[in-house]
C-alpha cells in the first residue's frame, strides 16, 4: 500500500513526520504519471506543484482557509490530498473533473479555468473575511504566465492598496506557464530569481540559530516574519515591494521545508504578501522535463514508458489545416502578421513562427492586448490574424467591439475549439462566440464546414480590409470533405429534396454541423419530407438570399454548435421577420447552460445535436405546422402550447435537449 | 484677434517663439472655459493638459508621428491646435465630437472612449512601424487612473519586452483621473512624485551647462538622453524601470519648456520610455481646481462666471433614485456591499459610501476586477452590488459569465446609462448589455420602467442569492410614474384594447420605453387596432406566461432601447418558437450600428423609437399579417419581400430606422 493511499485528507498529511514527505512526493509523482497516461490530462503542471501543494495543505487549514488555484489545471495533487484518489475516469463523464469542482469537494472554490482570475477571487474573499471579522487565511496560487493577464494587475493593485488586509499570493514560477514566457514581467522575475543573496543569508542564519537550542525555530522565524528592513539590506525587492506587497523569495518550490517555512512567515504577516516559488514543470518525468516545446502541458492517453500516444489521430485537425494555410498566406502576403495569447503551439502557429519569426507576436495570457494591439497593427497598415481558443475571446469582447470594429480595422480572429469541447468542462466550451459577436457592427463570421472551406474562408477573411472577420471551427479532426451541390446566393447547397418530395423544410446547417444536417435530411427523406440543406458559410451577416429561399418552404430549421440564445438561429429568425417572412423557424443548438465535462461526442448526443434527434425534432415540428395551416382554424391560439425548454436555464446539466424534444 | 485663432495647425505652433507659449496657453484656457460653459463637456481634464498638448505638437510631427489619447476626453486642446476651433456645437448633432474622431481630422486615431486602451494601440502601431521600416514616432498619453486598468498592464508588459522598439508613454498624472486614485500603483506614483532629487540635479546641471556657451543645449541634452547609470545614481526608478521601461520624470506638466525637453530626450531614446508628467486637473479655473469632488470632470452648460448650471434638472435622475435606495437597503442588510470602478459619484454611490464607508470598494478603472472580486465577496457570504455604466460592463463579460454566473454567485450588477446616451458618441451608448447578457446561464435582467420599479426591482435583485442579477436603466430623469393596470404572469399590464377592439397586438415594452409603448397603443386605438401593452419587468428569462398571452394575439411587437441583434425581441421570439407559438413577431430597437453623437432624444427619433414611428411600424406590419391570413393563399411565399434593414450593417450612421420603416 502506498503512502498516498493513507492520506484521506489534510489532517493525515499534517500528521506525517517531515522526514517522510519526500517519499510521499515520489508516490504522488508515480501516481500522476500512471493515472494521466491512462486518461490523458494536464501532466506537466501537476508534476511541478507536488511539493508546493503538500506544503500548502500542511501550513493552512483548508477549507476554512481558502487555497485557490489559478486556472485549476494544476489541482490534481490538491485533489489527491483532499480525498479524491480515483482518477480512473478523470475528465470523463461521471469521473473527476480536470479542474477544481465545488460538487466534488468543499476544498474547491474556483471552477473557472480561464487564467489570471485567482487574485480577484482572493481579494473578494479577503475583503469578506475582514468585513465579517474572520481571521481565516486566503492563499492564491498563480503562475508567472498568468501574471501577464490584465485581471491579475487590476487585482494586485487593489490587494496592495490595503496594507492591513492579510492575503497570501504564491507565485508558481516555472518560467513557462504555457510556453517560455516573455515580456517585461518575465524579465523582472528572472532578475528576482537570480537574487539569491537573501536566501543564502537566511540559510546561514537558520543554521546558526538552530545550533543555539535555547532560542531555536520560533525565534528564527519571528526574526524574519516582519522585519522588512532586515531583508531589504540583503536583496532588492523590485516592483512588488514598490506596489506595497511584502515579497518573500525566491524559494525552491521543490524543497518542502523551505516552502513551509516561507508560508508560515507569510501566514503571520498581517498584510498582503507575495511568496515567489521556483518550480520545474514536469519535474520528475524526464520526457516532460526535457521537452522545450512543452508538449506535456496537456497529454492524451499515452504509454507512460514510451511517452507515445495510444490513440492515433484520425485525419488532419482543424488546427493543423489552419496552421498550414497561414504559412501559405504568409508567403504571398507580407502584410499578414499573427498574434497568439501564450498559445503558439496549441493554435497551430508554430510553423508560421518558424517561417516568419518577425511577423508573429506572443502577447502573453492577454487577450485584450491581442485584440487592441491588432487594431494598432491594422491601423499601421498590416493585417493581423489573432488566433485564440473561442472561449478565451470572451476576455476581449470590449476590445473587439470598440477598438477593432468601431475603427473598422481589418483584423481576422481565428477561433479554435469553438462549440462543444467537452473534457475540459464548462469554461472551455466555445459556445458563446456566435451569439455575442452578433452584436458587433460590421463584423463578419465564417463557420467552415470542412478543411477546404477553412482554407477558402481564411483567404476570404484576410482579404477584408475594412472590417473585422472571424473564422470559427471546433476541436478535433476536420472530417471528410463535404462538397456543395449548388449555390443559393452566397450559400452552398448541400442537399435537395428527392424527386417527388415537396419543399418542406429549409435546414440551415452551420459549419461543422453540415454533415449532421445532411444526414438529418436523408433521414427525413425516408419519411417523405423534402429538405433543402444549405451551409451559409458566412453566418453574419445573414445571407440576403436567405429570406426569399425560406419563403419557399413550410418551415426553417437552424442547426449550430453554439448556445441557442442569440445565435445563428436567432439571427436567421430576425432576418426573416425583418423581411416580413413569417415562416415558422425552429432552432437546434446548445441549451444555455454550463455543461459538465464529458467527451465532445457524448455531449453532442446528450444535447440532441445528432442527425436522428434533429430529424425527429424537425419532423415533429413540421407535423404541428402542417396541422395548423391545413386545419379550418388558422389561429395559432388553437395550437397546444409546449413548455419552453430554454426558460429552465440554470446550473450545470448535461441532459437538457434542444428545442422541440 | 487671439493668438489661438492664428494657429491653423501644428506648423503654426512650431513657428511660435518660446516666449509666447504661456500667452497661448492662457488663450486656450479662456477659450475652453467659455466654450464648454456654453455647450457642456469635459472641462477639468482639458484644462489640465494645455501645456502638455502644446509641447507634444511642438516636439512631434503629427500625423506622421502618432499622438494617441487614452479615453480621448482630454483631446479638446489637441483639436484646437489641429485646425478645429469651432466649438459652438461641441457634442451636438453635426458638431465636433467630444472625443477624437477620424472623420474630423487626420490627427485623430482612437475613437474608443473606454479607458486604458491607448498602450495597446501604441504597441500595435510601433510594431507596424518596425515591420515596415518606418521611423515615425508613437506617443501615447495616458492618465494615472487608466494605468489601473488591466489592458494597460498587458500592454506595458509587451512594450517593455522589446528594448529596441521606440515608443513613448506620457503618464498624465493628476492624482485623480476620475476621483482620488487609490491602490498600489497610486502609492508608487506618489513615491515617484516626491523623488525630485534627480530633477533638481538636472536643473542645476542645466544652469551650469547653459552658463558655458561653447557646449550649450545640445550637449546638455545628449548628456541626459541615454545615460541610465548617471540617472540611477540620483533617483530610484521603481517598477517601471524594473519592467524594462526607461523612466523620465517627474516633470512639471505645466512647464512647457520642461515638458518639451523631456519629450525631446524621449524621442531620441531608441526604446520604450515613460515620461511622468505631473498636472493639475482644472488648472486655471479656480472652481475646478478647488473642487475635491471632481464635479468639473464633465459639466453641463453653465454660467462660466458663477459655475451654476443653466438647465435646471427635470425631476430625480435614475442614478439618484438608485443611490437613495441603496442607502436604505444598506441599513437593513449589513451583508450588502457596493463596488464601483473609479466612478463613485457618477453612479450614485456617494451617499452609500458616506453611510457605510467600510462596505464600499472603489477598484480603479478595473471592471474585470469589479466582477471577479464580487464573486469572491459573494462566496465569502456578502451580497455585492456592482454599479457601472452599461457600456463599461462589456469589459467584464468573461468575468460575469465565468466567475459570477458559473459559480452561481449572488451579485447584482447595476447598469447606469443603458440604452442611447447620445452626446458622448458611439462608445458610450449602452446598447449591448441586453444582448450579450442573454447568453449567461442563470443570470436575470430587470429593466425598470420608472423610479418606483427601480426601487422595487433593486430589492428583488439583492434578494437573489444563487445567481447574478442585472438592473439596467438609462441616462437622465426617471420621468412620471407609470402604474400597472393589471398583471399577466410576472408582467405588468400597462394598457388594454379599448372596448370593441380586438386582441390584435401584444406590445412588449421594455423598461424606460414603457411610456412610449403605451402612447403607441393609444395612437393605434385611434386606428381601431387593439393593443395590449405589457412591461415584462424581468426581461431574462422570458416570462413563462408570455407565449400563451402572445398566442391570443395576431402579432407581437417588442420595443427596447438596446441593439436589435440578440436583444429582448430575439429572446421573446425564441421563447415563442420553443413553445410552438408561431405568431408573427416584429422587433423595434437600435439598429446594430455605431451611432454618431447627438442628443439622446434626437437619436431615439432618428432611430424610429418614438410612439408615432412605432405605431406606424406596427400598423403596417399588422396590415400585411392580416392580408396574408385573410386571403385565399396562406402561403407566406405570396407575401412580397421587404429588404431586411439589419443586413446593411456597417459604419457610423444615424439615420437608419428600425424594422418595418
Amino acid at each position: 500500500m502506498s503512502m498516498l493511499e493513507n492520506i484521506k485528507g489534510p489532517r493525515d498529511l499534517k500528521a506525517l513526520p517531515d522526514g517522510r514527505l519526500d517519499e510521499l512526493a515520489a508516490d504522488i509523482r508515480h501516481f500522476l504519471v500512471q493515472a494521466v497516461a491512462r486518461t490523458g490530462g494536464h501532466l506537466g503542471p501537476n508534476l511541478g506543484v507536488v511539493e508546493l501543494t503538500i506544503a500548502l495543505h500542511r501550513v493552512f487549514d483548508s477549507p476554512a482557509d481558502r487555497i485557490l488555484w489559478d486556472t485549476g489545471h494544476q489541482s490534481y495533487v490538491h485533489k489527491l490530498l483532499t480525498g479524491r484518489q480515483d482518477f480512473s475516469k478523470l475528465r470523463s463523464k461521471g469521473g473527476l473533473s480536470g479542474y477544481p469542482s465545488r460538487a466534488e469537494s468543499e476544498h474547491d472554490v474556483i471552477e473557472n479555468s480561464h487564467a489570471s482570475t485567482v487574485l480577484g477571487w482572493a481579494d473578494g474573499l479577503a475583503k469578506a473575511n475582514e468585513i465579517q471579522g474572520r481571521d481565516d487565511h486566503v492563499v492564491a496560487v498563480i503562475g508567472d504566465g498568468a501574471l501577464t493577464g490584465g485581471m491579475a494587475w487590476e487585482a494586485l493593485n487593489n490587494i496592495a492598496a490595503a496594507r492591513d488586509r492579510p492575503l497570501i499570493i504564491v507565485v508558481n514560477d516555472n518560467e513557462r506557464s504555457y510556453a517560455p514566457t516573455i515580456g517585461g514581467l518575465a524579465n523582472h522575475l528572472a532578475t528576482l530569481r537570480t537574487t539569491d543573496g537573501y536566501e543564502r543569508f537566511l540559510s546561514w542564519g537558520k543554521q546558526r540559530l538552530q545550533q543555539t537550542p535555547v532560542i531555536g525555530q520560533p525565534l528564527y522565524e519571528s526574526l524574519h516574519g516582519a522585519k522588512k528592513g532586515f531583508k531589504d539590506a540583503f536583496a532588492p525587492q523590485g516592483m512588488f515591494e514598490d506596489l506595497g506587497l511584502k515579497y518573500l523569495g525566491p524559494i525552491d518550490g521543490h524543497d518542502i521545508a523551505a516552502v513551509e517555512s516561507a508560508l508560515r512567515r507569510a501566514r503571520r504577516f498581517h498584510g498582503p504578501v507575495l511568496v515567489h516559488c521556483l518550480t520545474e514543470k514536469g519535474r520528475g518525468y524526464p520526457a516532460a522535463e526535457q521537452d522545450e516545446a512543452d508538449r506535456f502541458h496537456t497529454v492524451g492517453a499515452m504509454d507512460p514508458a514510451t511517452c507515445l500516444p495510444l490513440a492515433p489521430a484520425g485525419g488532419p485537425s482543424w488546427t493543423s489545416v489552419f496552421g498550414e494555410e497561414m504559412v501559405a498566406i504568409g508567403a504571398e502576403r507580407p502584410d499578414v502578421v499573427a498574434i497568439t495569447a501564450a498559445m503558439l503551439q496549441p493554435v497551430g502557429l508554430e510553423a508560421f513562427a518558424r517561417a516568419y519569426p518577425q511577423r508573429v507576436f506572443d502577447v502573453g495570457i492577454a487577450e485584450q492586448h491581442a485584440a487592441t494591439s491588432a487594431a494598432g497593427l491594422a491601423t499601421g497598415g498590416l493585417h493581423p490574424v489573432v488566433a485564440v481558443y473561442a472561449t478565451f475571446l470572451n476576455r476581449a469582447f470590449d476590445q473587439v467591439l470598440m477598438d477593432v470594429a468601431l475603427h473598422r480595422c481589418g483584423v481576422t480572429f481565428v477561433l479554435d475549439r469553438a462549440g462543444v469541447t467537452g473534457v475540459d468542462g464548462a469554461s472551455h466550451n466555445g459556445m458563446w462566440d456566435m451569439s455575442i459577436l452578433q452584436v458587433v457592427p460590421g463584423l463578419r463570421i465564417a463557420a467552415p464546414r470542412d478543411a477546404d472551406q477553412l482554407r477558402a474562408q481564411l483567404r476570404e477573411a484576410v482579404a477584408v480590409e475594412d472590417a473585422p472577420t472571424v473564422i470559427r471551427f471546433p476541436k478535433e479532426t476536420a472530417g471528410e470533405p463535404l462538397p456543395a451541390i449548388g449555390r443559393a446566393g452566397g450559400m452552398d447547397v448541400l442537399h435537395r429534396p428527392d424527386a417527388g418530395h415537396g419543399d418542406d423544410v429549409l435546414l440551415v446547417a452551420v459549419g461543422a454541423l453540415g454533415g449532421c444536417g445532411r444526414q438529418a435530411a436523408e433521414l427525413l427523406a425516408g419519411r417523405r419530407i423534402g429538405v433543402t440543406v444549405v451551409d451559409p458559410r458566412w453566418v453574419k451577416p445573414v445571407d440576403p438570399a436567405l429570406p426569399e429561399l425560406a419563403a419557399r418552404h413550410r418551415m426553417v430549421a437552424v442547426v449550430e454548435d453554439n448556445g441557442r440564445a442569440g445565435g445563428v438561429g436567432s439571427a436567421v429568425a430576425q432576418a426573416l421577420r425583418d423581411a416580413g417572412v413569417d415562416v415558422p423557424v425552429r432552432d437546434f443548438g446548445i441549451p444555455q447552460q454550463f455543461l459538465a465535462h464529458a467527451k465532445r461526442g457524448e455531449l453532442l448526443a446528450d444535447l440532441g445535436l445528432t442527425p436522428a434527434e434533429i430529424a425527429g425534432g424537425i419532423g415533429a415540428a413540421l407535423l404541428r405546422v402542417n396541422a395548423r395551416t391545413a386545419g379550418p382554424a388558422a389561429d395559432p391560439a388553437d395550437t397546444p402550447l409546449i413548455p419552453a425548454p430554454h426558460t429552465a436555464e440554470s446550473g450545470t446539466t448535461r441532459t437538457q435537449g434542444a428545442a422541440e424534444r
